[in-house]
């Protein structure tokens, strides 16, 4: 069975959105990742730090799930990582009402022994510094190195991001981030530009617009699905890179065809998690809903032509 | 051999992107469709209005491609409708400079006699009255009537939309169009509502972020093709028009899957548009282009997924 180790926050969010409003909630990029990567047939671990106000339930309650959660360190004394934010009525902004950074501040990633050989690595969005700092604790290169970031970090910690960018095969960042990444418009020449930074594999999450997959040349695209009603975004994108990256270690295959079935897997997650507040759906969600939804995906993009 | 009759603007354009500008040169909604149309087997006519000014010569070009021009009424004394535009850096967002209606002001289309029983009729952007006087030149309905609109006629004409609306079986409009017709943010829940207006099947256009196609509570997405350059925009809706029914009408089949698979030559065929200015990559463009391009539309797609 693979290994999957993932490095990301482990959060409080309070999210406001159209349809309504939370109060602290549990969120994270690690726990979404985790939660996704966890439909398929893996173990997986999250490096992450949390305060002594973290529910210690929903430790084993992600313990019960297969995470193992002995890299997530305890710091009883201090407060674990808050983030609010309001929705605007289009879903595609928001604002940034609350930042506490709490114990992340001083993160120093721990990973657990069993896991310092993993088949697969998930590097969350995080300071490039911790991301590093897990990459140099597994002495053996994983099978795949999955990178997520954000444009805070490329405002902030260049060096740093050029330095990790340098040392994984897959990155996945959105639209606008891949541009400034990159100095370059187009998404296709964007990713010619990425991948002279060191990604084989380049991943453009373009939100409700889906996301492109880019490798040697060739693209491969993931619809996000048409929903009646998008509730909360907040973790889509954790959830997308947590199918992608479960899919692939569960399958064993890190090929570009079965890269392309793991964006269509993160695409048909990330569409599940849309649906309620935080990470509610996806504690909910069954293995029947997933081949269902699917199915929709299918029916979404496949086609049958021939042109004379 | 199916018969497809356009009815749209025939026009002059200058157009300035980052990337160049030109002084006027021939375009119009009613060209791009056409040329876009003349790809497949088919018998077409435009029905339009040019001035004294517009070049015989492109008239008697298009007749060379089995465009028939009978339909184009040439107003001697009068001037070509000219439209002057610019492109932001993002070639998404524009700046109209000069709209001269000229000859469009009066337009009083003309069906041709040979054209009055169309198997396909495409109702291309113009003011609604002047789609429905088309519709009501046409004794039998025709297999299909596909209605290009846009925003202005919303503003301008609701009630003369709505009739048209009410008597088409397909309609094209992008994405903020559809929000502000049906009063949904959520595409499907703007294409149900668009739905009970007339259209069976329901377009949605979203420029490089492709298009999609509802029925009976089904989507179906066909991508842009993530291009390296795009020159310039123009016309593009247009080509996808002319694409999609173009085939529908080359193939005789106006079933739901075949509707699929006309999306995906919309979408191709405008993906050659944007690749130079105004008309010009259309009227060069070769069937073994189309096909190669067909190709790169199943890389981009196609999968193979089942989950166990």
């Amino acid at each position: 069975m693979s290994k999957l180790l993932i490095v990301g926050t482990v959060a409080f969010d309070a999210i406001e959105t159209p349809f309504g409003k939370t109060d602290k909630i549990i969120g994270g990029a690690g726990t979404y990742i985790a939660l996704a990567a966890s439909q398929f047939d893996i173990e997986s671990a999250i490096v992450s730090v949390v305060g002594g106000d973290f529910p210690k339930e929903y430790l084993a309650y992600l313990n019960g799930k297969n995470i193992n959660t002995e890299g997530i360190e305890i710091i009883e004394s201090g407060k674990t990582f808050f983030w609010a934010g309001k929705y605007h009525n289009d879903l595609n902004t928001r604002d940034t009402l609350a930042t506490e950074l709490n114990v992340l501040a001083d993160f120093n990633p721990k990973v657990p022994q069993l896991f310092t050989s993993p088949d697969f690595l998930m590097l969350g969005n995080l300071h490039p510094a911790v991301q590093m700092s897990v990459i140099n604790q597994i002495p053996v290169k994983p099978k795949l190195v999955v990178l997520d970031t954000m444009n805070f970090w490329m405002n902030n910690a260049w060096d740093e991001l050029m330095q990790v960018i340098g040392k994984v095969d897959v990155i996945t960042i959105n639209d606008e981030e891949a541009r400034q990444l990159s100095g370059e418009y187009s998404l296709v020449k964007a990713a010619h530009k990425i991948h002279a930074m060191g990604p084989e594999f380049v991943v453009i999450k373009k939100g409700e617009h889906g996301a492109l997959l880019f490798h040697n040349g060739t693209a491969f695209f993931a619809p996000a699905l048409p929903l009646e009603e998008v509730f909360d975004p907040t973790g889509a994108g954790d959830t997308f890179a947590g199918g992608f990256i479960g899919y692939l270690a569960g399958t064993h295959d890190v090929s570009f065809d079965n890269m392309k079935r793991a964006v269509i897997v993160g695409s048909n997650l990330a569409s599940f998690c849309v649906e309620k507040f935080g990470t509610q759906r996806m504690e909910e969600l069954t293995r029947e809903e997933i081949q269902i939804r699917l199915q929709q995906f299918k029916e979404l993009t496949q086609f049958d032509i021939d042109l004379d």
